[in-house]
């Protein structure tokens, strides 16, 4: 059939912030070229949001309203919902739910709500015979979910590794750039628009960990599982350790690496050290970037915008392009009950390792540091002590591969000396 | 239907090459991968090559035998022709097309074919509702076909830009790097299995033109137009250019871009300073890159392995994920019928260019170089005399934006003046 002859594909918007905004003037101003591509025109029909009043900048006149976003699902006219509302329970799992069991097929950009219910959601959708797509909530306009899903399928990925947070690859730039410390940067951040007025979710590695628990499950044919996450924010990082880490040859960012490994799917959303000659090493600001390793194609490597209306609306009608074509099977790459519920691996595997500690500066420490890390089984590769004054001495070591638990146990003895003048840090180095 | 239930996807590969033996050797060792993935097991049943007898590595011995490729695309145990021996016409194309008539998916690496016979094929392949796919044909493993055609099939594509061709790459990368000529990389590149016994495809250009033909009706919805393409290769680059463009915080690339202007569409392929921080400036070796830029994305980029068996035959495998899938929807994203024929623009579209003149050392020569540049309405940014022996005088010169038709005719007056030692050179810079 033409597009002339097929119906069109009905829309539901459910959210009509920034990213809904984005849709709607997409569709209005794009009609001709997504009709084409679609094979069959794209309508909006019915839209809701918390406040019907505020201007949106768009004519939403044309379209019927709906107060409940549930109802809104349930439309007889909708045949695709759009959920991008936002919050992993509430109305916006109210509304998927209905939408599945009414038989609509559904995009949506919330990560939490998959990296949460993705595993439920892709068996309801099965069931129902329905889609189930979320590209805007992964790396947002980067086309991930279908690089990894479908573009390199063949492959078994060995790795999945990625910068998927601005807020947090902005703030450490510009801490770098302009040697502001983290809190004066997070402040800039805020009033830039960049974070939210509450940035935990951001800069606490969150939102970024629920990117990477659908990434895994996606790459490694595992059930969604954002609690087998380990997650460490970028609260503790500092312009020294960003200054320390560029002598080294390494720049810090908030990475989240999967992989498989022998313990089981080690999944972990932490400040690390990469190389800073690296494509991921070199990424500044908002940006998002992203690097899958499998067995037949070696390494890819993906940049792009993670936010802003215009990339996550290009994500979003992606995905409905694609059930207008027909792409309308299971939401990670395989059934949902081939899914395989992997044992949390945490984060085991070893890695050299960054250390940051703060000792007084004493005869007999170092010393001591260093029998502290011996009797671990951590042995040190690089130690230097930086110019000080005072008496407390910052001393910076880079260690040979160790396990996280060895690490743990070093940093434990360490920051219960009586010459430890602060809590020690410790940073991954992981070799992109 | 479960996997068990459907019937499996059949695979006739034509050419048991690098790249075929890559897609048997994937079949055989991931087959549990590919079925659960595919929703259907994915198996080969018949193959044909030049050389039967040759050991390839792997057991061929359970698949049938065909000297004949048209034989072979017509076999009824065939569903999937894998077309992966090369060349724009001959037996490949006749392949081609006996699989497309006989209502058979096609799935092929050959982007030389696909550059000439695309419009026609994908008309053919639309009439027999069959699929015809070639992700394996543009930049190796990196799914950019898949990322182009669907992943941001929501926007207005404003420029595609890429270094796709890795023997490029790796030649221009290895002057750098060692400071040797380009004839002395070239020679090493053959021994390495880089380089073609004949390269020309390769430093000329035309490979990587092939696949820029491809990106370029994909992003901008016109029929392939490989004829269109403005062509140079990187024969004429020096060491010299490279360490100067060094100088000026440039790299030089063989560079695609694919942009649609007032005068239509602009495709060439062109070694082009780039400037050197950014992901494409840094692009080192064989590896190939694309940028993506669109109206509502932004700039995407992507990189990867552009070569070799492994990413070859996975993106090969991705094409057969897809069709078994049941995404067979048109070759160039589109309806063949709703390609436009857009006019060439050829490279007409303005610059800043880099120019390398060689003139003899005498009074008065710089004014008049000055002056046949002014009177074709090129104003010069920038000039550089480096010392020299002699009486021959390099002289660089980097102008402001201009057309290329004034360069041209710039060059033209230059390189005939009685002061002018060799043919002056020219090579635009783009912005990336």
């Amino acid at each position: 059939m033409t597009d002339q002859q097929r119906p069109p594909l009905r829309l539901g918007i459910a959210g009509l912030g920034t990213v809904g905004g984005g849709v709607v003037a997409i569709v209005q101003q794009h009609g001709a070229l997504l009709a084409a591509r679609a094979g069959c025109r794209i309508e909006i029909t019915a839209i809701t949001a918390r406040n019907r009043s505020r201007d949106r900048g768009v004519d939403l006149s044309s379209y019927a309203w709906e107060d409940d976003p549930v109802a809104l699902a349930r439309r007889e006219d909708v045949d695709v919902l759009i959920e991008v509302m936002g919050g992993e329970d509430g109305p916006a799992k109210a509304a998927v739910e209905a939408a599945i069991a009414g038989g609509k097929h559904v995009v949506t950009a919330n990560k939490a709500m998959m990296a949460i219910h993705g595993q439920s959601m892709a068996e309801g959708a099965e069931a129902a015979g329905v889609a189930l797509r979320y590209e805007a909530g992964v790396a947002g306009g980067i086309p991930i979910v279908k690089a990894l899903g479908e573009g390199l399928a063949a492959n078994i990925i060995t790795r999945v590794m990625g910068v998927m947070n601005g807020t947090c690859n902005y703030i450490l730039t510009q801490m770098e750039k302009t040697g502001a410390d983290y809190a004066d940067v997070l402040e800039d951040a805020k009033r830039l628009g960049y974070a939210e007025a509450d940035p935990s979710f951001d800069v606490g590695g969150i939102d970024a960990a629920h990117k990477l628990a659908l990434l895994a499950s996606l790459g490694f044919g595992t059930k969604v599982d954002f609690q087998g996450v380990v997650i460490e924010g970028i609260e503790r990082i500092t312009l020294a350790d960003i200054r320390h880490a560029a002598d080294m040859g390494f720049r810090i960012k908030l990475l989240g690496v999967a992989q498989m490994t022998d313990m089981g799917l080690e999944q972990r959303m932490q400040p690390c050290l990469v190389p800073a000659h690296t494509p991921i090493g070199q990424l500044d600001g908002v940006m998002n970037a992203v690097v899958i390793e499998g067995d037949q194609v070696g390494q890819i490597f993906l940049q792009g915008p993670g936010a802003g209306a215009g990339p996550t609306a290009s994500a979003i009608m992606a995905d409905v392009i694609d059930i207008a074509r027909g792409l309308t099977g299971p939401a990670m790459g395989l059934p949902a009950a081939q899914l395989v519920a992997a044992p949390r691996a945490g984060d085991a595997s070893s890695a050299e390792f960054y250390l940051r500690l703060l000792l007084k500066d004493a005869p007999g420490v170092l010393a001591k540091v260093a029998s502290a890390l011996g009797e671990e089984g951590v042995s040190i590769r690089q130690m230097r002590q930086y110019d000080h004054d005072g008496e407390a001495a910052p001393l910076l070591i880079v260690t040979h591969s160790a396990t996280r638990s060895a690490i743990d146990g070093a940093m434990g003895r360490i920051g219960a000396m009586e010459y430890s003048l602060e809590a020690p840090v410790a940073l991954r180095i992981e070799h992109v």
